[in-house]
Order: structure tokens, then sequence, then C-alpha cells
């Protein structure tokens, strides 16, 4: 092979849906991250915000239950948004030890940035679909985050060793 | 809401495909984790010991390029690989700069086992659909791989921060 060559670059046809979807993903993320949507705000982080942006006040151990993820991982993501003036951490009145999570106003102009750099990414990656194509695509996903999300809990309910820090 | 209640847990109508994305990635990763295919084998290097099953000898530098990721990424991951008995990590007789990967005995016994579990995953998050709509879905999803790429690659070749580490 030549020494400046690009790789040789195919998708095997037998790869499982689950590869492609962790090659999907990786291509996603070294995209979002180059968009540098806000200070702090790594591709990693975003659907932790963007729960806090739809259900403000979620404690840290709710975030952390909903994405089956262990309280640490949650702890410092929220620590770092927090340390880049993205969310506040409040502790609820109740219970002192409850950490409620809410968006700033910086944290909250960069939210339709974040719906804005999905969407344009969206349209770039099904280019060649039609709209109802897309439309279905977005129905099987939606199932997709259901049934992925039922398998997780089902391993963690089973006791396998969810809750160590995963990428 | 009361002390034990799960949380409440909805995938919302608006979000974007990426978010969706992103999410099913999550929880493929939390339950490919569980499995605990083989000691050092975690998620996030799966991509690279996949193709270097697919690429025998493929070199760091080419596996980088591949996954437009950093280098110290692909170096760390493969070394984490090395120590584990997963792979041989050789200098190439004509540039001993270069380092050729190449599975071992251990890392080939492990290759079967990532198709199954991946393949067993499909299965269990696309039950409900038909043959003909996952082989559909397949077909889709390798276009995404494409495109998405090309996507990430436009931003590297743009000078974007690309290389980076990402999560």
């Amino acid at each position: 092979m030549p020494q400046n060559a690009p790789p040789h670059y195919t998708i095997p046809d037998d790869i499982p849906l689950a590869g492609l979807i962790s090659i999907v993903h990786r291509m996603y993320s070294i995209h979002m991250d180059g968009q540098a949507i806000a200070p702090g705000l790594k591709t990693g982080q975003i659907p932790f915000f963007m729960r806090i942006s739809r259900e403000p006040g979620i404690t840290q151990d709710d975030l952390a239950a909903y994405y089956i993820i262990d309280k640490g991982t949650v702890a410092r993501a929220a620590r770092r948004m927090e340390e880049h003036g993205l969310i506040t951490r409040t502790p609820d009145p109740d219970n002192r030890r409850k950490l409620r999570l809410f968006l700033t106003a910086r944290g909250e102009a960069a939210v339709p940035r974040v719906f804005a750099t999905d969407r344009d990414w969206d349209k770039r990656v099904l280019s060649g679909l039609s709209e109802e194509e897309r439309r279905n695509l977005h129905a099987i996903f939606q199932k997709m985050a259901v049934q992925s999300r039922d398998i997780a809990r089902g391993d963690a309910d089973n006791g396998s060793e969810f809750g160590t820090e995963h990428r």
C-alpha cells in the first residue's frame, strides 16, 4: 500500500446492526464534538443535558436510573456541566442529599443549537430517503430506544455488571 | 413522587434521530459490557477489535484513519487489548515505527462471541419487525454508516477539532 493512501473503507455486508449503530454513533460523536455547541458540553453528556431540559428539577439519581447508568458517572457529568455554567445543582429542600438539576440561561440557549445540529445531521445522513421513509425510520428507532432500554434493564435486574462506566 | 418509584420513562416524539441513536447506542453498550465477552474487551473497543479481525496486520495509524479518530486513543485501546492477550502489536519489518495489529488465538476465539451477542441483541431489539423490514433497515444503516463517516471526514478536512478524544 502506498505510504499515504487512505485506508480502504468498506462496510462489510455481514456486520450486525449493533455494529453499524456503533459506527454511526461514533461518526455522529466526531461530528457533534466538532460543532462545539457550548463549552463543556461533550457529545456523551448531551443525553443528560437534554433530559434535564425536558424535566427541569430531575434529581441526579433519577437521571442515573433513567439511563441505567451508575450514579458516579452522572455526578461527574453534572459537575462538569455545572462548572461550565450550563446547569445548576440545587439540594432538594425536603431532602438535602438529593440534588435537583436545572438548566441555566446559558444552558437554555444551547438547547435549540443541539436540536438544530441534530436535525441537520439527520437530514444529511438520511439523504436519499423519502420523507415517508424517514418517518418510518424514526418510528422504528423510537421502538428500538424503548426495547434496547428494556434489554439493558433486564440485564441490570438480573444482576449483571451494569453500573460500570462504559463508553 | 414516592421515594422508590421508577423514574418516568418516555421517548419524546420530537427527539431527533441522532438523539435516538445516542440512546440506543448507550443501551447497547450497557448490555454488551454486561456480557463480558472477553476480559479487557469493552464495548468501545469492539469496532477496533473487529476491524483487526477483518484486516489482520492493519497498522495502528490506518485503524485511526479508518475511524477518523486520534492516534492516541487507538494506541491506548490497542495497548489495553494487547495487555489482555487479545491482540499483538508487531513492528513492520520495513518501517519499525509502524505497528501492525493481529488477533491472538484468544482474540480469534472472542470474534464469534461478538457476532453471536450482536445478532441476539439485533433480534431482540427489532422484535416485531418482519424479516423484510429488518433487511431494509440493515441496508439503510449501511448507507448511514458510509454517509455519517463522510460527514465526520468533511469536518476533519475542514480543520474542525476532530481528533480529540470523545465518548
